[in-house]
C-alpha cells in the first residue's frame, strides 16, 4: 500500500479524531481553562499511544502540561528527529464573530472550521497519520528514524515554562534534527519552507491615576487622566516614517542579505491579494523604505494587541478613568535580543509616564528569540524533497512574521531546525473562524511520511 | 410645628422611601435597563401623589420617560417655580469596586451608599419632604408659590429628548424661576450656590481597519492597526501646554471676569485636600496658566472617558485588532456652542484618520450648552437667604465643572435659573460607591421648605 493510498483510506478517521481534539477548549491564555489544556494533553497522549508509539507521556510543568512521545527506529544507528508543535490554542474573543462555535468544529467544502484547526492541532495530528502511512508503505514495524514528539501546552501564551522543560529533559530530547510543524506555506498552490521566524517580546502596560473613577465634570482637566497618558505614550511608539521609537530598538538588527532578497523575489507576491487575506485591509502601511514582505518578515515591528480604560459599555459615562491598560507585542529579527528589547520597553514606558501617574510593565515571559535556518542544511534539503514529492511541484522558501520558541529549542538541543507548514495566511489563525484546508492537512501527512525516509538517507547521526 | 421639627420627625420615612427608589436600577445609558427607568418614573409619580401633589404624571418621550408634577399656590397671583432634577442614574461599572451592591443601598455613619443617592435621587426626593415641611409650618393647604417638578429620565445619557419634551409642554411648564436641584455645594461646612455649569459634547469615535482581527506576526507592521491610529489621534488631542487641539476650540471662549475671580478667591480652597477628594490624585495637572478652580470651572476641557480595542481579557493574544473605539467628552464654557464644537470634533477625527482606516463619530445627542447665572437675580438672592437660614452660616458662590440641560431649559422657558445643591465633590457621583451625606439631604429639604416663602416674597410674577 502506498503512502497516498493509506492516507486516502484513513482520512475519515483522521478528521474525526481532529474534531474530537478541537472540541477541547485548550486556551492557554485563560487561567479558567487550565483544566481543558490538561485534558487536551491527555487526549493527545492517548491518541499517540493508539497510533502505536511505544512511549507517550504527559510532561507536567509549573504551568500547563506538554506531551512527549517516542518511537525508536528499527535501526539503532539511525538518526533521531524531534517533532515540535503545540496543543494549546489562542483565545476566541470576539466570540460573536464566529460563524460556528469555536469548539464545535464543522467541515464544509473541504475546510474544517474551529479554534486550533490550523494552529496547531491539525498540523500536529497529521504526524500520527503520516507515520502510519510511512509504516504501511515500508511494511516495517518501526520508522526509519527515531521519532520523538514534543507538543507543548503554552505556546500561545509565551512558552513560559518551555526552557525549563528542555533543561530538565535534555537527554530524552537529544536529536539530530528538529521538525517544527506549525505555520503557513506560501499559498494553496505554492508549497514552501520557512527559513526563519521573528522573535517576540510582549507585555501588558498599566497606568494608574486616581484611586477611583472621577466625574469628568468635577475633576476633568484638573488631574492627570491615565487614558491620556497611555494614548500619548503609545501614540509616540512609531515615528513619522513608521519606525519604532523604543531606545536602541534597531541597534542590533541584522540587515537583509542579497540571497534573502533573491529568494523572496521568486515568490509570486501580489499585494492586492495579500491585502485581501489581511481581512480586506485597504492599504499596505508600515516602515518607510521596505516592501510588504520585508516589513513582515525581516524588519522588527511594534503592535498594540489590545487597549482598555474606563467606560467601554453602552451609552455615555463621563468619567476620568482610574487606570488605563494596553497589551503590546514587539516582533524581533535576527540580531535582536529579547532581554535587551524588554528593558528598552520598560525604559520607554518609564520615560513617557507623566507626573501623577504610576506605570507598571508586566512582561509575558522572557520572550522568544528570532530564528534563522540555513537553506543548505541537510534537514532543510530533505524536507524540500519530501514536500516536493507530496505536492508534485517546486517548493520555494519563505520567512515567517510570527514567532515561536524554536530558536530556544534549537539552541538548547544543539540540533538544526526545519519548518514544515501547510497552513495558509488566510486560516484566521489568531482570529474568529479559524479554519484549515483539509486537503492541505493530508498533504502535510504525506510530506511527513516521506520526510522520515529522506532524513534517514541524508541526515548525519550526532555523536552519542 | 416648625420646618426643622417636621423634618426631624419625618427623616426616617424619607430615607426609607429614598432607599426603595435607589433600589430601582434606572441606568439610562444601558438599553437593557429601559424598563427600570420606566419603573423609576412610576415610583416617583406615585410618591409625589402620596406627598399630596394634585398632579403627578408620567411624560413619555421617544426615549425614556420623565415625571411632571404640580401643586398650584393657594394665591392664584403667586409666582410659579419649576424644580428640575433627574431620576435616571449613571452606569455602575466597574461593579467589582463597589463595597455594597449599587442598587441595595446601605446607610452607615450618616452616609447613604447606592447609585443615585446623591446624583440625583436624594436631591430630587428632599423636595417632597421640604414641601410637606413648608405646609406643616404654615398650616396652609397649598404652597406659597405654584410648584412644578420636571424630573427627567435621560440626564445621564445626554438628555436626548429633553428639548422636544419642553417644546411640546411649554404651556404647562411656564414658570417665573427654575430651581435646579442637582449637584454639590462647596464642602460639608461651606454651603454655596452654583452660578454656572459647563456645557458638554460627548461622542464615541470608532476606527475600523481589517474585517477581522489579524495575526500580528503574519500581518503586523504591514497593514494599518486601528489601535495605533486611535492612540495617535487621541494622543494629539492636547498640546504640550495641555490646550485642546480641536480646530477653533478656543475661538469663542469668554474670558473670566474680575468678579468671578473675586468670588472664587473667597472660597477656602486647599489643593491638597482637593486632590484627596480626586481619588487621591498625586498632582494637579491641566491647561498651563490657570489655577485648578479655573481649569475645572471656567476653562473648556477634553477627556477620554473610555477606550477599547482588541484583546482585553487575560493572557496574551498577538493580534492586529480589527477596530478601535473611544468615548470622549468635551466640557464647554460660556461662549462655546455645542454644535460648532461637535463639528470641530468631526473635522479633527477626519483629518487625523490615516489611509486604510475608516472613522465614524457618533455624537451622544446635540450636547449641552454652558450656563451662567447672574448672582444678583432675585431667584439667586432668595435661594441664598433660604440656604443661609437652613445652614445658619454664610453661603458663598461657586461654578460647576459638570453639565446639565439647564441652559436649554432656561432658554426654552424664558425664566431665570437658580441652582441649589447639597451634594459633595467626594460623593463619587459617577464612580463606584456613590453616597450622600444624610444630614445634608435633610438640610436640602429645609432649604427647599424656606425657599418657597422667600420666592413668594421676592419673585415677580411673569406676564400671563
Amino acid at each position: 500500500m502506498s503512502v497516498q493510498e493509506y492516507i486516502s483510506a484513513n482520512a475519515g478517521g483522521f478528521f474525526a479524531a481532529l474534531k474530537e481534539w478541537i472540541a477541547i477548549p485548550s486556551v492557554s491564555g485563560d487561567p479558567a481553562l487550565a483544566g481543558e489544556v490538561a485534558r487536551s494533553a491527555r487526549w493527545l497522549a492517548r491518541h499517540l499511544r493508539d497510533t502505536g508509539l511505544p512511549t507517550a507521556e504527559i510532561w507536567e510543568t509549573p504551568g500547563l502540561p506538554a506531551v512527549f512521545a517516542e518511537w525508536p527506529a528499527q535501526d539503532p544507528r539511525a538518526p533521531a528527529v524531534l517533532v515540535y508543535g503545540h496543543h494549546d490554542v489562542q483565545p476566541v474573543t470576539p466570540l460573536e464573530e464566529w460563524q460556528v462555535p469555536p469548539f464545535a468544529p464543522v467541515d464544509r467544502n473541504g475546510q474544517l472550521t474551529g479554534r486550533g484547526a490550523s494552529d496547531d492541532k491539525g498540523q500536529v495530528l497529521f504526524h500520527a497519520l503520516g507515520l502510519r502511512a510511512n509504516l504501511a508503505a515500508s511494511g516495517a514495524g518501526a520508522p526509519p528514524v527515531t521519532i520523538k514528539l514534543l507538543i507543548e501546552g503554552e505556546e500561545e501564551s509565551g512558552s513560559l515554562h518551555f526552557a525549563g522543560l528542555l533543561r530538565e529533559n535534555l537527554e530524552r530530547l537529544r536529536c539530530d534534527a528538529i521538525v517544527v510543524s506549525d505555520g503557513p506555506m506560501w499559498s494553496r498552490d505554492v508549497p514552501s519552507i520557512c527559513i526563519g521566524t521573528r522573535g517576540l517580546v510582549s507585555a501588558e502596560i498599566s497606568l494608574d491615576g486616581p484611586a477611583v473613577d472621577l466625574h469628568s465634570g468635577a475633576f476633568g482637566g484638573g488631574v492627570p487622566n491615565p487614558a491620556h497618558a497611555l494614548v500619548r505614550m503609545l501614540g509616540g511608539l512609531h515615528d513619522q516614517r513608521q519606525r519604532v521609537t523604543l531606545p536602541g530598538f534597531y541597534d542590533d538588527v541584522a540587515p537583509m542579505t542579497e540571497r534573502e532578497r533573491e529568494l523572496f523575489a521568486r515568490l509570486p507576491f501580489n499585494e492586492g491579494e495579500w491585502l485581501a487575506t489581511a481581512g480586506g485591509s485597504q492599504a499596505a502601511y508600515g516602515e518607510h523604505g521596505f516592501s510588504t514582505l520585508e516589513r513582515i518578515w525581516s524588519r522588527p515591528t511594534a503592535e498594540i494587541n489590545g487597549i482598555w480604560a474606563g467606560h467601554t459599555g453602552p451609552g455615555r459615562k463621563t468619567i476620568v478613568p482610574r487606570s488605563a491598560h494596553a497589551k503590546v507585542s514587539l516582533r524581533l529579527v535576527p540580531g535582536q535580543d529579547p532581554a535587551k528589547i524588554s528593558q528598552s520597553l520598560r525604559d520607554y514606558v518609564a520615560s513617557h509616564t507623566p507626573p501623577g501617574i504610576r506605570a507598571h510593565v508586566e512582561l509575558h515571559g522572557p520572550g522568544a528569540r528570532p530564528c534563522s535556518v540555513p537553506i543548505d542544511s541537510p534537514a532543510v534539503q530533505a524536507a524540500q524533497r519530501a514536500m516536493e514529492r507530496a505536492f508534485g511541484t517546486e517548493v520555494l522558501f519563505t520567512r515567517a512574521g510570527g514567532s515561536g520558541p524554536e530558536a530556544g529549542l534549537a539552541e538548547a538541543l544543539g540540533a538544526p531546525l526545519v519548518f514544515i507548514g501547510v497552513g495558509l495566511d488566510d486560516d484566521n489563525a489568531h482570529a474568529p473562524n479559524e479554519k484549515a484546508e483539509m486537503p492541505l492537512l493530508l498533504k502535510g501527512a504525506e510530506t511527513a511520511a516521506y520526510l522520515w525516509d529522506e532524513l534517514a538517507a541524508t541526515l548525519a547521526r550526532g555523536q552519542p
